[in-house]
């Protein structure tokens, strides 16, 4: 039992509680008013629902087909009928440049898209959405001769990308890699192996184009030897170039997402930006996949949800501890009403709908920060997107995980069967903890990288949006009941990030200690400031989709926000009891 | 990669900390002295990590094979000569008693073996487990006749057996249960459709003595009509008896674990216990199968945990944040180095022991209860068990799951993947949080059975245990750091516990609602008093093994327990913003 509905009630209530008015205003966004919005969404969550959720559990269960001595990949059934009306519906292209034949719209809406197909299908989202990634790295640092040759049919999809980062020895720590790229003519030889590369080899196009990091040879050891090179398994003299599929994962999950060896010997590559500064250009792909991975621990909890309701309104199964609430003319009344079923799937409303809000909040600054007229503007919203994309990817991820296993357990039984496919959302789910640089790897970004800038200025700006909310409610009685716990999480955010940075500067290894467990902190925080800003929406406008968004907040900060008082002490309790090991005492 | 090796020095310092010696002066258990429980534990470790852990993923892989025409099912290649070697091993009748041919071991001695099939192969468990079950169902409830009839075979392993409860339209609420018996001459007549029947049908043994919920026509509705039924596959007389499985269940996991779709018709059954008293002899069943289930997540957290501890020592990334630290003969330092990955594996790892120490702790209450001269101390011990058989089934299992997770995270890539099996440790731990009651079923049962009997008695007697220590640590200092945060954790459950039980008097929903959240106040807690056990028993040995555990110790005390702190707000919060949601708004 497959079954998904986007969600456009809710995501119009988003957009216009996160402030897409703001995001219309700005040059380039005039054609996307909330009416050309919702008809986007509309549009490709039917094409979702309809096209790509039917292939999700054959994709899963057939898997793909690895030929060793061709190697080559064909996908499951339908893949290739599907991927070619993917293109047509026209989700790939929608926020790229028109120029080069993108829709042009706001990210703000592209990042609400962006969860539908990973909801429903996220083996097949894959392709697109790594695509995607390269598209944007190539628009910020590939020369013009590149980019007109390649991103037109990168965004049209007539050929897909992929990014080839880790190797055998090398995964978190890049500063070990060792492909090497020799010059020669107008390109380069790259030869080496990568590993873990996404679709790195397949039937859905005619042409794979790689983003790959590899050294000069006068490159300086380390990190910061490391450049970029876009290496086309078809050159544009239509030759095979030697970039091969020499064996794939199996995996917990994705199993229709190949994930592939990828050896290179002598292929034909081109630098993209400057020599020795692939890790810069490889940052702007890794942020806006960040982004986007953040996003799979929502669409997937989302889908999660969605059956686990159904599931709930139709089994029957012992009686309402309340008395009125029994229904008389059945043997046992629906799930719905115990208490427990309701917890658990609330988990999973309320999360989801809190990241999806924060999502969009970010996808709006992402849009300031590029498109403001306005210099301090572009600079402020840029601030907020670097600060809460970690958290975006690592909250996001581990709370989606979480709210599937809720959504799991409400089915009881059936919840670990393939039927209700809930087990397979999860698998798939599951790998988003761990790909485009681990959650740690995002709190020791947020913690080591992102609050130290400045003395804590990405900080002091997000704080002082949630100050801002603070006073607009003052006056509100109402809002009291939202912005107490509010007032009360960000104080202790603000103190415990305060405790952080002292303890860091005299030792960082207490940071390593904690940072994951502070990440969660901002992230519950975080939630806590997007509800309030809805609860905020919801009062002016009193409908009846308010209203239940109103019981939503409440659900939140009563029930879900308090977790912050587990993790406040294990913040606090730092380093000592885990470093106090010896190596043979594991 | 597949590895174990079961921990025994851990074991052994369990066993003395948590007081086998008191066990061993019970009638009965004088021969099991603790030379003879280290020589058991030693042997099965071995046969577990030699014989059953090599086809523990060629089993997952290759699954069961159903035949649909036949209705048989044929299990993978190895697993009936893996039956056999068990079977010889003498695992199976380890706490039996040796009228019926088991070998009459303590508890205490038997939860610990019960860990190590579960870790090395759980699907292939399973069916002991079952087996173990139905023996222990019927010892106290079948009369002589069929005792003498089945119990030594069951017990030598020759035949297996299952329980039979569940139906389509009922798993939780078995007051709707349909199947019909009817008399007949010595025996009765069963007829109707059982589902999730683990190893209801195989070919390991000759023989399956299924226990079936029935009604009998004279039954008064619900739950005081059902009786049990012992319903072989093939009758003392040879003859196939008319109970077939009709389909099998797709699952996440378990995949060597057949779980079928019985179909009785007419299948001879003879009557165990009195009529309409099923629910009682399944009962013992199910305090079985609960302690067995929860036994379970230490299991699988237990090889989760050896196999990340064996990956972070040899994987190479990144360098120590400590200079100190940092190898200078290697390009990048182990893993281990960093504190995050620490952290992870310490949470599994003071999970896991906490866990088995607690199980130990009510192995051995259990072997009191039943062996005692002393009448006081058996009720005494017996509510004990009584008291943390939910706990360790629900606790256990959500907290395995958790474990299992941290260990694969700090694996990075290489966790996701089948070639460390840790998510095939995760995919077939996950059941255990839904089968043998939901853990939620479980948490209802405490809070609304257990806490209730006599006002408390159970709970008061579990905190006498807890203040005894404390009484007893007094005088030693080095036991405060202990000390402190348990009585800090005992208070806090002791009011928490107060008033839930004022609220659940004037509406049950309270209780319904965060019936959860406070097993899992409970469960910490639990582990609390025992890390303080451990730790005193600790501080009187001196050893190196006894150092570790300190340290281990105070990593629970500050990294994990203070997780109680997120779940008090929470409990306090009760039900309010999740029964507010209507029907129609989910």
């Amino acid at each position: 039992m497959q079954i998904y509905k986007a969600p456009l009630n809710e995501m119009r209530f988003v957009l216009e509680a996160m402030g897409y008015d703001e995001v219309q205003k700005l040059e380039g966004y005039e054609d996307f008013d909330m009416d050309v919005a919702m008809s986007i969404l509309e549009e490709q969550g039917k094409f979702c629902a309809n096209e790509m959720l039917p292939l999700n559990q054959t994709g899963d269960q057939e898997g793909i087909h690895y030929d060793p001595q061709e190697q080559t990949i064909t996908m499951p059934k339908g893949f290739i009928e599907l991927y070619n009306k993917y293109k047509e519906a026209g989700i790939s292209g929608l926020v790229h440049p028109p120029q080069y034949g993108g829709s042009g719209a706001p990210s703000m809406l592209g990042v609400m898209v962006a969860e539908m197909p990973t909801a429903t299908n996220k083996s097949f989202s894959m392709c697109p959405g790594l695509t995607n990634g390269l598209i944007d790295a190539m628009l910020h640092h590939a020369n013009d001769e590149l980019k007109d040759a390649y991103l037109p049919k990168l965004v049209s999809g007539e050929w897909a990308g992929t990014m080839c980062l880790t190797e055998p020895h090398c995964g978190t720590d890049l500063g070990l890699l060792k492909t090497k790229a020799e010059p020669q003519d107008d390109h380069y030889l790259i030869t080496g192996t990568k590993i873990w590369i996404t679709f790195g080899e397949h039937d859905l196009t005619d042409n794979i184009i790689h983003l790959v990091l590899a050294r000069l040879p006068d490159a300086p050891e380390g990190i910061k030897g490391i450049s970029l090179f876009l290496v086309p398994k078809v050159t544009l003299d239509g030759e095979r170039n030697p970039i091969y599929c020499g064996g794939v994962e199996h995996k917990m999950g994705i199993h229709a997402s190949p994930t592939c060896v990828m050896n290179l010997e002598n292929a034909k590559g081109w630098l993209v930006g400057e020599p020795h500064k692939g890790m810069r250009a490889m940052f702007v792909m890794m942020n806006h996949a960040r982004l986007n991975v953040g996003i799979e621990g929502i669409s997937l909890a989302e889908i999660s949800y969605q059956t686990a309701v159904q599931f709930a309104k139709d089994r029957r199964q012992s009686r309402s501890l309340d008395p009125e609430k029994r229904d008389p003319n059945a043997p046992a009344d629906t799930i719905l009403v115990h208490p427990d079923v309701r917890r658990m799937l609330l988990n999973a409303r309320a999360g989801v709908e809190g990241m999806r809000a924060l999502a969009s909040y970010v996808g709006k600054h992402l849009d300031i920060s590029k498109k403001s007229t306005d210099e301090e503007a572009r600079a402020y919203s840029s601030d907020i997107v670097a600060l809460l994309t970690p958290i975006i990817k690592s909250f996001f991820t581990e709370k989606g995980c979480r709210y599937i296993d809720d959504a799991m357990q409400s089915l009881g039984g059936s919840g670990y069967t393939t039927d209700w496919c809930i087990e397979q959302y999860y698998r798939d789910a599951r790998i988003a903890m761990i790909y485009e640089g681990t959650n740690h790897i995002q709190a020791l970004d947020l913690v080591g990288r992102k609050l130290t800038i400045e003395n804590g200025r990405l900080f002091r700006r997000f704080n002082e949006e949630i100050t801002t909310l603070i006073k607009e409610s003052k006056e509100d009685e109402r809002m009291a009941e939202f912005i107490n716990p509010l007032k009360k999480a960000s104080k202790a955010l603000a103190e415990v990030t305060m405790g952080l940075a002292m303890k860091g500067m005299q030792d960082p290894e207490e940071i390593g200690a904690v940072a994951s467990a502070y990440l969660n902190l901002f992230g519950f925080t975080a939630l806590a400031f997007i509800y309030c800003k809805k609860a905020q929406y919801a009062l002016k406008k009193d409908d009846a989709h308010s209203k239940t968004k109103l019981k939503t907040a409440r659900f939140y900060m009563n029930n879900m926000l308090p977790e912050i008082y587990g993790l406040i002490p294990q913040i606090e309790a730092g380093k000592a009891s885990m470093m106090d090991f010896d190596m043979d005492e594991f």
